[in-house]
Formats: C-alpha cells, structure tokens, sequence
C-alpha cells in the first residue's frame, strides 16, 4: 500500500503553500499519496483546526501520516513535534494544542530535534515546507518517529471544550459551523445518553428553543433544529439555511439540553 | 489501470467531509484515484450540480465513477442509487434528479438497498461518507452494481432546460455563471445549426443585445458577448469581466437568438 | 516514478475546469499523478501567476511538467507553447509571460504547432482543456517538446518587477498578498545583502515604517513588520493579522529599505 500523508492547514487552497508542502512530500517519498483534509481552517485558530483532525483523522487508514500547521508561533520557541496516539496514528506539527484530541493516555510525543533532510532553502516563516512536510514524508516512508528526538512529556493541551452534566441538563456551547451553516458544539452523543437509552426532552441554543430531529430534512423552514451530527456532537442547523448566520451563533454561544426523566 | 472515483458535493473543499469520503474511499479501495470535480456546487443546488456533472463526467476515462451529493432530503425517503448511462458511465448518489443528464435512454438505475460494508459509524447527515463514498469504491474495485439492490423504474428527473425553436428564433434562459461571470445559457450549439450549415444573425439576454462571437478575446471592453462555451452550450461573457455581475443575470433570465435566414 | 503534472490557472478549483484537464490529462497518461498548484491565481493576473510559479515550482522533483494557464487572450493569436528552462523544468501554457521566471539564459521555448490528440471536442474557449492539458500529459508520459513545433526566438516577457540600488537604499515596491494578507515585495533577499554580510537598518512602506524581523511572531500587536518569507523576497506583515488590509498596499505600493552602512 502506497505511503499516505494528510495535510490539514490555515494556508488557502490557493495560496501555493500546500502544493509546496506537496512538492517537498513528493520529493523524499516520491510514491506517496497526498489528501487535503483543509486548507480552509480559520486562519491561527488552532481549536478550529484540532476540531477538524478530531473529525477526519480517525476515517483514515491508520497507516496515514497526518501533517498539520496551525501556527501563529511559527519561528518562535514552541516545538516541532510527532505524536503517535494510543490507536497507532501519527501527527506532524507544532507543539501548540493542535493535536489536544490524540493526547489521550497512551499517546507519546516527540520532539523533531534532528532534521530528516536538507532542504534547498529554510525558511523562519515557513515550518509547514521545511520542517512538517519532510518529517511527514520521512515517517511516510517508513521512518520511525523514536529517532526524530526526545519524549516530551507534557505537550501543549488546549482546554478542550466539554459539556457539563447537572441533573437532567446537559451544559454545552457553540465552537464552530460548517459551509453550511450548520455550529457544531461541545456536547457530544454520550453526553446525551450517559450509558443509557433515554431521550432529549429540550434544546436551547443562545436563549432560542431547538427542535431535536435525527436528520435536516425533518425541519420546516426558519425552524431552529438540533441533531445529532456526522462527527458525533450535537449540532444546531437549520433546513437549508445557514443556522449560524441567521441566529448569530458564535463560539461560546450557550447551549442546554435538558434530558427526559426516564434517562438518570 | 487504478480505478478512479471522482467527488462532486456542495460541502465546501475545506470543510473535511470531502477528506471523510476519500478516506472511507481510501480505507475499502486503497489503490483508488480520486479526483475532485467540484466541492463548491451552489449549496442545495441540484440543477447547478447535474450541469457541472454534465459538462465534466464524459471527459474522464470511461471507468471513472463519480460520487455526488448534492442532496437537501439527506435522511429522508429518497432513494440511493446507482446510474449505469448508456455510455457505460457508473454515477453514485441521491435519486433526487442530480443525474438527469445521464438518465436518457439506455440507461439503468438501482436502488443502493445492500449496504457494502460496515462503517465504523453511521450517521443520518452524512451519506455521503457512510452511503456513497463506500458505494462508490466498491464499484470501483470492480463490484457489480446490479448486486446492490432492485432496478428503479422511476428515478427522479429534473425539469430539464431546453431551448425552444420557433421559426428562425430560439428561446432559452440563463443558468449559471462560472467564476468568471461567464453565463452559462440552456441554448445549445445543437439548438443553434439544427443540423445544417448556418448562423447566428442576432441574441439578446435579458433585453440587453450581445455580439456573437468565436472567443473571448474577440470582445471589447463592457460588450457583452455570446458564444458557444467548452461545454458546447451558448455562453454570456464580458471580456475580462463578469457578465453575471454587470448585467445582473440570474437563473431564469431569458435569451434570445434569431438565427441567420438561410438557416432553416 | 510516476509521471507528475502541476495545475495552475485562475479558473476557481470548484468551476469544474480544473477537473476537465485533470479528466484530459487521465485519459492519455493514466499514471499521472495531478498535483494543484493554484486555481485561485486572480483572474488574468499574468504577473500573479508567474510569481506563483516562481515560488512553487522550483520545490517539485525536476520531471513534473508544469501547465499553466492564465490566459486572457484565450483563443487570439498568442502562441501555446512549451517551455524548457536552463535546470530542465517543463512548462506548458500560453505565450503570454506567464512563463517569464524561467525564461533565463538557457531557457528553451517551442510553439505548440502539432497537436498530440484528437480531444473529442474542441473549443475556441478552453485551451486548458483542449490543448495544454493533452500536451502536457503527453510530455510527462515521455514526449519530447521538440517535436511539438519549431522553437520561439522571442517569447513573450513580463516586464518583471525588480528592485533597484542606490547606495543604501533599495527601492521596490509591493507585489501581491498571500491570503494572511502577508504582502510580498519586489525586493529578494540577495537585493539586501549585495553578496555580502550586512544588515537592513530600516524598511518604508506606502511611507508607513516596519520594522525589519526574522518571523512574525516576534511581532507585536498592529505593529507593521518586514521580513525574508519563504519565497526569498521581502514581505510586508503584521502578526496574526492582514498588512494588506489594515494598510491598504496595493500592487506599486513603494518600498524603500535602507541598508546598514556597513554594507557596501
């Protein structure tokens, strides 16, 4: 199986910068397979973009090398790092909480203190092409991150949003929407369901009452709707409309479901 | 030769569910190709998706398939399917009317009622991940379509935009522009020479006269222009510019060709 | 290894085109590998996408042949043509200047005067597709430019943005922002340091002062910044946010950087 590496970024699609990352990746592992996760990721918002491995990354065959560069410290003092999560997943980048969801027990990380190649030209504003890129490919290929450097032992986390539990309700909040509109938040499927079968009785979202459907279509129109989305958080949409926009739903924007009694 | 699946959405390029269908893709065909033909389809817009599926799909290898979703009733009662066209071509996505173009005579339907693997999980958002995608690689490896489930007798069309012929005039509308503010027109150059040797005397959109011509380039500046586009339909230009901005031109806006007299 | 052809145009990479000249470039070498470059490069920005070539090129194994296509005079008299500069890199496009990065002593150019398919249809519209696509390919399969056509004297040239010395000074101006709203200048690194070793003792933007940095986040808030980006050129920035936009640089916005006197 060919060598397959993502790369997630803040770049811009157009911007040139991935198709150099991709140039160097082709260079030292000339078979491997590249995907775009995104170059769209809000620009230096590095919760946006571990949100986004958080929701992509497990889909890949677990051999996939995984490189990312959300960095506003980019040439500053934070570390180049490799994590190997506990299912075996490998992650390139920035020592910066950008990699917080695969830092679970079990996860070790390394710190990238000696370079796998000679690029042409370094760069101080470029880490993505001169740094990740090659390690990526280089652990693509068959290298071992153990060599790379030493263990670091306490990476950067990102006070990772959660939802809190009191009684029946479920506290959460709004982190970020999709094209469509659609905000995903804090809360998550087994926040909802605590290990037993039950029910959602009421969503609020920002003070407006949402209807809990199982699926878009179900929604009239102009009818606030809260699901449970394709990445296992609960989401607030409306039916082709752009929830976000027409109820003003920003990251921190508050959330309450309240659970049906017969769930405890 | 690596079997090839090509992707059409309306999910935005950088949005990551576009990087889930190609690693579920990746995950059961590893060996697969995957080109994208578009992620920025006009959201809900299954017209605008069946005219960038028409003008893109007979350019690829025969034994391409092509994965689309453009699909508002996700989770509701419409089918899944499987379009074999007449060419041969393999289509995969919702009986919503997204590929009418290919629906013509010849061509065979069927329902996606086995499902081809397990995904990891499942959702009632995302076809497109945990429906198609799988779908689609499947077929790719070399699956059999009519083993996915019963013929659909009935799929869904689109009313389909056709220019109309009366006497030496033809009358269309206005589909969509490309990101040039080309406008794409339902007059086709078939519609124009109607099998015999002849000419454009005059068009008008929207009331507004345009020049006919061979090529952009042959306009001048703020002239808006008609001529047939690479996708062989009548196009509404402006040299360097948006025609779509500059004369306000939407969906349904009506043109109007009258054809030379010694066509007839 | 696999052949490797690099896309870049300024079609928007969700118009479907891109995807045409990827399906084009398939079916006569179906072990290309496609890498995108840039579909964003501003539409007819001539300049832009030869800087864009400039900056990505150089980064890919030698043997990727590169199509490129911002082509406002698609279908005039300008020549297609294929470039073959003094380190071996092949280019194929328009003879509009769009190649001009490479067309150094020792550079190679020949007109496109065979075709080397018969593409099903052809359009007076879309040279991507119909003619610079299946060149390309067909070189990366192995073709040798020089049976395409007879060579050109006399390529056409951007009058290319340099910057120009006067004792301490070095006086250029702003080219083109990246999408951090990062500006890149006319001014290289080499125009700094004069072969020898020295140092910047100021930077004037549009009149507007920045301090000389080695990487953004040496920044402080609102504060304007010059440094070497990673294409080799002085860029204009502000930490974590647009120099672009918060100071209005436009292409020929002036730049004066005044060197340290121990530079000479």
């Amino acid at each position: 199986m060919a060598p397959l590496v993502t790369l997630t970024t803040d770049f811009g699609a157009g911007s040139g910068y991935p198709a150099q990352m991709k140039a160097v990746v082709l260079r030292s592992c000339p078979e491997a397979r590249i995907v775009d996760v995104s170059h769209e990721v809000p620009r230096f918002d590095v919760l946006a973009g571990a949100l986004l491995l958080e929701a992509c990354a497990p889909w890949f065959p677990p051999e996939a090398v995984h490189c990312a560069v959300v960095d506003p410290g980019v040439g500053t003092a934070r570390l180049p790092i490799v994590v190997v999560d506990p299912a075996g997943r490998r992650f390139v980048g920035p020592d910066n909480g950008l990699f917080t969801p695969f830092l679970g027990r079990g996860a070790t990380v390394y710190e990238v203190l000696h370079p796998v190649s000679a690029p042409p030209r370094t760069s101080a504003t470029f880490h993505g092409r001169d740094l990740f890129a090659p390690v990526a490919a280089w652990i693509a290929a068959g290298g071992d991150p153990v060599e790379l450097g030493p263990p670091v032992r306490q990476p950067v986390r990102l006070a990772w949003p959660r939802a809190r539990r009191e009684g029946l309700l479920v506290h959460g909040e709004c982190l970020q929407a999709d094209p469509f509109g659609n905000v995903v938040t804090s809360v998550r499927e087994e926040d909802l369901v605590a290990g037993t079968p039950g029910g959602v009785s009421a969503v609020e979202v920002d003070r407006h009452p949402a209807r809990f459907v199982r699926t878009f279509g179900e929604g009239r129109p102009g009818e606030l709707l809260a699901l449970i989305g394709s990445s296992g958080r609960l989401e607030i949409a409306l039916r082709e409309d752009s929830a976000e926009r027409r109820f003003g739903l920003r990251r921190g924007a508050g959330v309450i479901v309240t659970l049906a009694s017969d769930v405890r």
